[in-house]
């Protein structure tokens, strides 16, 4: 044992989930595995844990990601391994390893923890979760209006008016045509991508945007009706999907994306940024060998879907505490309020009993102050007669009778 | 990009969840949340990323953990991280940073996956998941009772029938006292409780116990009336659980356990070995500083969960294909197909639309074979009617009707 004490503080860049915290966690992960679940996706999951080439593989760009910005570390058996840092590399390797048996199209959500090396400062963590869903082997547009329809009934989901957020599509294939159709070369093209890609942040745009293109560039507001983009928004709008725009200056990185890319943001000013995005992807596979795999998909963090649930007040207090707590009035009757705990948990109520050394009405304010429902006290009369009161905290009614009686009651 | 193909194989030792692992196990973590949270467990998580001392400070044969069973790597930062190999000493952490804001007991449960880098064999897996159950800040007996009948009830609640498992209890300080009171100092006890420890494991036990305390010593065959074993069998059998007995052979390690400890046996002959185990520990939180905290708890691990449900054939094939499946005659009836998809989603079924290029026939072969409970064909005919067909393709029942109809039927 050592002589100083240990600091309590959690490893730095990472969060300490308390059960209030757990609550609104599991809050949002529940409805999106409702959500993902209803659209007939299924889930899947993989180790945290990846051999570091996988994230080597793609070039030099990305050898730079994994030294600087990932955890990487050298095992006792000399293998390096990576903390993964996004999710796609592992369902790539998961779909490849299982290329011939899966019936394409096929519908995957996943929730993975994901780990990024980051200076700490606020907002970026070093760990965070993130839904992710992906349609694989299917080419049609309709594959995009899917996920992305997926995506606007999350939102639905949490109870968010179509009038908060605003989904904008842009078409990464047409994109680079138009660039290259007014005259763009290659390295002019990619000044104007991370010119785009950071439009939002910067104040000049228009100025920057005849730096590197001349006067006479502008980008076109409406798809051409031949696009897959104008598809796409046609099909969402015959879902009823109506918060929809096309986007021309939405890129979302360089070397991803192949076709149609879309954002989703919160529309109230003081938080007008990306919650999410997505887009089809080609070749999901080649790392590996075998037939090329198309994708389409979106990831989704739990921080960002947090902090939009908050900015709309679409959080409500969550109560962790048990629905009915069982008080013996002495400690002498605690083994009797187990019993009796332990058969109204056939109602499907959470039940607890309160067996600290407190006082009756102590323990009857704890009961109230963390906002269980019920209370039943028991004393030397109810272990007598085996008759009990449950008392609604809530509206202070009573509901008296045999376990066999209140059971009905409570069940129904 | 690189010439050679990458590996599709995960780490060495770590397991991918493709849908039908992914739904047993969260089969197993939806068992274990629902039984916990009946007792009114609150779920707690914190990151796999914690900082190296944490694990370091319980003295010398700890750090030897520490360094050789352990990941434990140097972050960017120069900070010395490891991942959870156990989740004691995080909760520990985060219990003595809020122990003056507690309201003591607190009824606590987690899902942690913990890491170990253990040499690559059969079964022995560097990642997996625990249940973690425990009451905190009660030093009553009935927080064993409590804690033994919830893991008890977690058994019940998968199906289980009570001939199928035993717990076996003990109490550390009486078989202290007991080695103690027979004359054995303090290194024979530690032999002594070394061999008890593996008792199931060795053939000769009785020449060894002989070896250590000489002829005369046995371990008493029954708990004094007065002991804490014998408070918590007499609690555990008022609650009606009676597949339980004293057994004075469990010791579960050296320095952990204080008082009452307990472990579940599976009694198939041929799987007859510890599934899970706990007990009650003292002053949890006292490398941290502060008052100290008692605690009772358990672990139970999600591979011998899954290995006991398999030897008592407790595990029903999962069906993770979409309830319902739209399938479109033609591609040109795809976008329908979605709209009616999209409505059908309110009935609480999980909807799919079936937009592959594949014939009708196949389509309608796919949707049997994944077990899908439903199927619509959606044809022209649907498409100008507005009717259409629900099949149920396992009792071959059709049900027609408006989608208002269909949805009113698939609803009750």
């Amino acid at each position: 044992m050592t002589g100083s004490r240990l600091s309590t503080d959690s490893y730095k860049g990472v969060r300490d989930f308390y059960p209030d915290d757990m609550a609104v966690k599991e809050y949002i992960f529940d409805v999106w595995q409702q959500t993902a679940e209803s659209f007939g996706f299924e889930r899947y999951d993989a180790s945290i844990l990846e051999p570091a080439e996988l994230y080597r593989a793609k070039g030099a760009e990305n050898a730079e990601l994994v030294n600087e910005q990932t955890y990487t570390f050298t095992d006792r058996g000399n293998r390096e391994v990576t903390l993964r840092p996004e999710m796609t590399p592992t369902v790539a390797r998961m779909i490849a390893a299982k290329q011939k048996e899966l019936a394409f199209p096929v519908r995957w959500y996943s929730i993975p923890n994901l780990f990024r090396y980051e200076r700490a400062q606020r907002g970026r963590l070093r760990e965070h979760w993130q839904l992710n869903c992906d349609i694989f082997g299917s080419s049609d547009t309709l594959a995009e209006v899917e996920i992305i329809s997926l995506a606007h009934q999350l939102f639905l989901n949490f109870g968010a008016d179509p009038d908060t957020f605003e989904i904008r599509i842009n078409d990464r294939r047409w994109l680079n045509e138009t660039l290259a159709a007014a005259g763009l070369d290659e390295t002019k093209s990619k000044e104007m991508l991370a010119l785009l890609d950071r439009k939002d942040k910067i104040d000049n745009f228009e100025a920057e945007v005849e730096k590197i293109a001349g006067p006479d560039f502008s980008l076109p507001t409406e798809p051409p009706g031949d696009s897959g983009v104008a598809r796409v928004l046609e099909g969402l709008r015959e879902l009823g999907i109506n918060n929809v725009r096309f986007a021309p200056e939405i890129v979302r990185g360089f070397d991803y994306y192949t076709g149609v890319v879309f954002e989703i943001y919160d529309t109230s000013p003081e938080n007008n940024r990306a919650l999410m995005g997505g887009g089809r992807y080609d070749n999901l596979t080649a790392l590996f060998g075998g037939e090329a795999v198309t994708g389409v998909g979106f990831g989704l963090g739990d921080v960002t879907m947090r902090d939009f649930l908050e900015t709309h007040n679409l959080l409500t207090a969550d109560i962790t505490a048990p629905e009915l707590v069982v008080i013996p009035v002495e400690s002498t009757e605690n083994l009797e309020a187990m019993k009796v705990a332990s058969q109204l948990r056939q109602s499907g109520l959470s039940v607890a009993v309160d067996f600290s050394d407190k006082k009756l009405a102590k323990k009857l304010a704890a009961a109230g102050a963390r906002l269980s429902q019920y209370a039943l006290v028991l004393g030397a009369d109810e272990v007598n007669t085996k008759k009990y009161t449950v008392k609604n905290l809530a509206t202070g009614d009573d509901l008296s009778g045999s376990l066999e009686e209140l059971l009905n009651s409570l069940n129904s």
